[in-house]
C-alpha cells in the first residue's frame, strides 16, 4: 500500500537508502525451478552502476549482489527471494548541509512535509540508487522469461537537442552513454562534457522496444498493458513523460493514416504499420512492443541555486558532491527491468483467464 | 487482479459491455457522511454521453444512473456504493457482421485471442461505454473532496495539427470541443467536420489542471503522484502518451533551467517555476498539478478497409454505425473523474503515514 | 480495502443493504468460456432463500437473480460478472424503532460508532441478505471447478446440546435443518420449535468435508489453505469458531497419534489417518479437507431486552419482526460457496508457482 | 499475491529458509516518527528464540536482528523498514536424509508436490523458524500502538488434557511454559518432561486477551476482525482451531443466554456479558477482544515412524535432531506478535472511511 511493492503476482517490496546499511528487496511469486545465472544478474547491477564512465557519477561502489533466500542448488524454489546490496561507500559528511535545506527540483521538501523526518544523507530513499532492487528484480524476470525468447532493448534516444539518426543496435554497448548511432554519440558525448564542465545537467530520452511479447498480455479495463507500462516507467526516478507505439504524434494523424491494417504471413496474424506499438485495447498483439520515456536534466548541478530552508528561510545551495550530468545511459537497465517486471506479471496474469 | 478495479483505498471495481444490460460498478472505500448531489453525478455522466453535438456519435442514450446501495437519506455510509446505468439503445443488428472480421486498430483480435470468446456486439467490454463506470466514481470522488476545494479543469489543447494559443477557462463548456480558445475551436470544428464527411477521425490533445492539491500526496518509488496519474490517463480508450509538467520538452532542458527555485511568499514555501508541475520525488509539493495525454484518431472510421477475419483469410470491412470522428471533447469528463479518484486515493493513502 | 471483496484471482466485490434497492456484486477473474447455468445458480440462491420451511424466517422474498454483463452466448466471457438481486419485500416500517436503540449482540452499536450513519432498516449492510451476493459467486465458482469434479458438502451436524450420531449425506436435503442424521433432525426440529415458541433461539455447528481437492492448494506462510478457509468462514455472519482436521481435539494429543502415516496405494501417495483435515503445511494433500464452524444463537429474538439507546440511555427493546430461531441450516450454502471460492482462487494461484 | 505477506496497510513481506543464509522481512506501511526500542524488539525475539528451557529446543541461535533500513537516528521515517537475522547454526548435515522421504505430517510431500523443489534442510520455508519475521513485525507494531495503550497477553491455557484452572497474569515469565496457573504448570511441565523421554510430543491451547481497543477496528462483511484475527493465527505453523468470545461453546446456547445487554457505565457504553469477545458485526466494541488457538502436538517425534519416499516406496524415518515437544510455549510471542500487526492494520484502516 506504502508504494514500496510493484507487480501483482511477481511481486517486488524494495527497501534502502542511499546512505543507510544496505538497499534490497523480496520478490515473491517468482516460479519455482528457474536456473538463477548469478553473473548475468551481477552484471545487469554493474550495468547500472556508477563509475562506469566519466559520464556518470564517479561514486565506485562495487554493488554486490547478496541472495538471502528463495535460491536452494542454483535454482528458485518458489519461496520469497530475499536480497541485498550493502551500502560500501557512505560519505556521510558530504550531506550534512541538506538537513536543513532543500534542494530545488528533490525531494527534499515533499519528504518533509509528508512524513515530518527525512534521511538527509544523499537523496535517502528517493536516491536513485533504490534502482538497484529493480535491476535485481527484472534480471529475475528474465531468467523466467528467457525460454519466452522475449528480448528487452531499451537505448538512448536523445540528449538535449540531439537526436538519433540510426538506430544500430550493435552499437549501443560500445559507447558509454549506450547510444545507437555512433556519430550522435560523439556529439552527445561533447555536449554532455562541456555542460559538465559549466556544473550543469541535461535531459534525454531512453527508447525501449519489447520484441517476441505473446499476444494476449495485459489485463482490460484499468490494467491494459500500456498502463502497466506508464505507471512502471513514470515511476523511474527523474521520468516527465511516456509514450507508445505513435505517442504524442499520434494527436495529429488521421484514422485512415493511423489504423494497422490486418494482413496474414505463413499463417499468422500481423499489422502492415504498428502504430499501435503492439498494444491493442490494452492487450498485446504480438508485434514490436515500442515506447519513449522523457527524463529531465538531473536536479543536482553543482551551480549555487537560490533556495529556502526548513523555516521557509530564503538562502542558497551548492552541492559539491559527486553527480551525473545526464541519467539516461544509467536508467537504461532500469527501464529494461521494468519492463521486464511488468511483461512477466502480465505473462503470469495471462494463464489465468482461460481453462 | 483480472483488471477491472482502480484504486487502492477508494476502489472502482467496474463491469459491463456496450449491449448487455447495464454498465455499473460498485465503489468501496468511499468515506462516510458525504452528501450525495445526485443531480452533480449525472450532470458529469451527461457530460460523457454521446449525441451532444454534431462533433460526437449520435448514439442517443440516456445513460440514466441507478444508485443500488451505500448511499441512505442522501448521504453515503462507508458500504459499498453499487451503481449501474442501462443499456437502452441496443441495436445489436449493427454489429452482426464483426463477428468474425476483426477491425484494424480496435481490441477485437487481442480479446478474441486472449479469451477464445468475444462480445462482439459494439466494442463489447472494450467499448468506451466502460468510462460511464469512472465517471460516476470520478463524481464521487469530487463529492469528498469538495471540503479540500481541490478542483480538476481539462480541456481540449490540441486537435490534429491545430494547437490553442489561449486559455480561456469560461470558454471550455461554451463551445462543443471543450476548447478554451474560441478561435482555434472553430478551426478544430472545421476539420472535424471535413474529416467526417470524408468518412475519416482525428486525433487529439487533452491537458488537464488540478488546483489547490494539499502538499504530501503521492507514495514514493512505485506509486508515485505521477505513476498513478499515468497510469490512470493510459488506462482511458485510445491513450498514446502522458507527459507531466515539462513533459518531453524536458529532456531538451539544463538543470540550471528546469530546477524551480524555491521561495517563500506569505509564509509558504513556493516554487518561482513549476517544471515539475505539482510534483517532486513522486509527491505534491503545493503547486498545480498538470499534464498532458495524447489520443489517437478514432480507430472507426467509415471507409472501406482491408483487413483479416478469424481464420486469417484477407477480407474487407466498411462499418456503418454512428461513431464520433474525435473522442477527444468526450474523454474530457472520463480525465478529470481519473483524476479525482487518483488524488482521493493517494489524499486517503496520506493518512496514513504519520502518527 | 474496505473489506468487501474476497478472492485474489477470482475476486468478488459484494454490495447492498437488506432494505436498499437491491444487493449484489462483481465477480472479476472468472476464467472465460465457462458454460453459466442460471438454472443451478438460481438454485443455490433459492437454498439459501428465507422462508423455505417453519425453521427458518417467514421472510418471502424471492431472490431472483440478475446478470448484467459478463456472460455471452451462455458462456463467461472473462469480463467482469455485475449482478443483482432486487430487494422485492422492504417493510420498512417494521424497522423504525432501531434508528436510536440498539439491539444486543447486533452490529448496530458498532456501525454506527465506526461510520457515524448507518441503515437502521433491517441489518442493513450487516444483514445476513449480503450472502447473496457470496452464494452466486460461489455458484459461479462450482461451475468453473466441475470439470475438477471437486465437491462441496455441508451440513448441520449440531443444534443446541444435539449431536448427529451418523452422517448420512442422502438425507441432507431431506430434512429443513439440513441435517444428515433423520433421528437427531428429529430432535432438533422439536428443539427449535419450542424456542421458537419462547422467542429465543439457538447456536449450532456446520461441517463441510471438500473431497477431490488436487494436492498442492494453498500458499506457504500467510495464505496457507487453513488460514484462508479459516478468513472465508470466519466472515460469515454469527461465525464464532473454526477448526479444521483433528481441531481443538488435536490440543489433547500425542505426535505419535496425530501423525498421519504416509503410505501407497495404486501408486499414489496417500495417509492412513486425516488429522490434517488435508492440509499439511498450509497445502492441500488431496485427502478430504474437512472443518467445523460454530455459529451463535441468533441475536434477534422476540423477547423484551434491555439495551440503551444512542445517547447511552437505559431503555428496553422488543423485535417483533420475522426471524430465524437458527442460522444454521440457511448457512449451508453460504458455507459451501465460501469454499468454492477460495478453492477456485487458491487453484487459480496454484498455475502460477511452476514454469 | 503468493502468500509470503501479511497485512494490508502495515504490511509485513517476508523471506527466509531456516538453514539458508538468514531471514527477515520488509515492513511497508510502518508510519514515520516512532522511536524505535531495539532492546524491545530483541526482548520479543528473545522470547520465541529456542533453547530458553528444558522444554523447547536446545537450537541455540542468537537470533540477533539487524535493521536494513527505514529507521534513521532512532526514529522510523516511513519508508520500508528491511531487516534479517542471520541463521547462524546450521546444521544441515543433520537433515540430509530428508531429501527422498517425506516425514509424516510434514510440509514435505505438499511442498514437493507444489513446487517440484525443496529446501530439505531443516523444515527450509515451513520451518517455524520464519516465524521471527513475525515477531520483528509485531514488535514494531506494538511499538506503533504504544500510545494508545492497548495491550497484548497471550499464555498456555492447556496443555494434552490439562486444563488451567486460574489465570494469574504475573506467573506467565515465570514459567517456562508461559501458563499463568502455577500448579498447572508444574503438571503441565511434568507431561511434557515424560512425552519427552518418551520422544512423542503433545498439542495445547494458547489464549489471548486484547485490551484497550478503540471502539471500530475491523472492516465489514469478508474483513470482520474476527475473520482478519482467524486468518492471522490460522496462518501459524501447527495451529488447526480458532475461537473468538464465547467459540464453540455458543453453539449450545440460546440467544437469551448469549446476547450481551448493553449498560452505561461513566457515560460509556458498555456490556454486561463479553460472549461477542469484543466484536459485534465484525467490528471492536471497546470490550476485551478474547480468542483461543489450538495447536497440534509437533510433528517432528523420535520414535520411527513408517512413511514413503519421493517415488511412493514404503520405509521408515527417524528424526534424530534437536525439536520442541511442544509449541505453546513458544507460539506465544508469534500469538501476540500476529495479534499486534492485525490490530494495527485495522486501526490505520479505520482512519479511512470517517471524513
Amino acid at each position: 500500500m506504502a508504494g514500496n511493492s510493484i507487480g501483482k503476482l511477481f511481486r517486488l517490496s524494495s527497501f534502502g537508502e542511499s546512505h543507510g546499511n544496505a538497499v534490497g528487496g523480496v520478490i515473491d511469486g517468482c516460479p519455482a525451478g528457474i536456473s538463477v545465472d548469478i553473473e548475468f544478474i551481477q552484471k545487469e547491477l554493474d550495468r547500472r552502476r556508477p563509475g562506469q564512465s566519466p559520464f556518470t557519477t564517479s561514486r565506485s561502489e562495487e554493488d554486490k549482489l547478496e541472495i538471502l533466500s528463495g535460491v536452494f542448488e542454483g535454482k528458485t524454489t518458489g519461496s520469497p527471494i530475499g536480497f541485498l546490496v550493502r551500502n560500501n561507500d557512505q560519505r556521510s559528511k558530504d550531506y550534512s548541509q541538506f538537513k536543513d535545506k532543500y534542494r530545488p527540483s528533490h525531494a527534499d521538501y515533499t519528504w518533509d512535509k509528508k512524513y515530518g523526518i527525512r534521511d538527509y544523507r544523499g537523496g535517502g530513499r528517493s536516491s536513485a540508487r533504490e534502482h538497484i532492487a529493480r535491476v535485481v528484480a527484472g534480471a529475475f524476470a528474465m531468467l523466467v522469461l528467457k525460454k519466452y525468447d522475449i528480448s528487452f532493448f531499451a537505448y538512448t534516444s536523445q540528449i538535449g537537442d540531439i537526436k538519433i539518426d540510426v538506430c544500430d543496435k550493435s552499437q549501443v554497448e560500445m559507447n558509454p552513454l549506450r547510444c545507437p548511432d555512433e556519430k550522435k554519440a560523439l556529439e552527445m558525448m561533447r555536449l554532455i562534457s562541456q555542460l559538465k564542465s559549466e556544473g550543469d545537467s541535461i535531459g534525454g530520452i531512453v527508447s525501449c522496444v519489447i520484441s517476441n511479447v505473446p499476444v494476449g498480455l495485459g489485463e482490460p479495463v484499468f490494467d491494459r498493458l500500456n498502463a502497466r507500462l506508464a505507471h512502471a516507467m513514470m515511476s523511474i526516478n527523474a521520468a516527465k513523460g511516456f509514450e507508445i507505439g505513435s505517442g504524442f504524434e499520434s494527436a495529429k494523424m488521421k484514422g485512415s493514416e493511423h489504423n494497422d491494417i490486418f494482413y496474414t504471413e505463413d499463417g499468422k496474424i500481423k499489422t502492415k504499420t504498428n502504430n499501435s506499438g503492439g498494444i491493442q485495447g490494452g492487450i498485446s498483439n504480438g508485434e514490436d512492443i515500442y515506447f519513449n520515456i522523457a527524463f529531465k536534466p538531473v536536479a543536482t548541478i553543482s551551480r549555487t541555486q537560490d533556495t529556502v530552508d526548513r523555516e521557509g528561510n530564503e538562502t542558497t545551495i551548492s552541492v559539491e558532491g559527486r553527480h551525473d550530468p545526464c541519467v539516461v545511459p544509467r536508467a537504461i537497465p532500469v527501464v529494461e527491468a521494468m519492463a521486464a517486471i511488468v511483461i512477466l506479471d502480465t505473462l503470469l496474469e495471462a494463464r489465468l483467464l482461460r481453462e
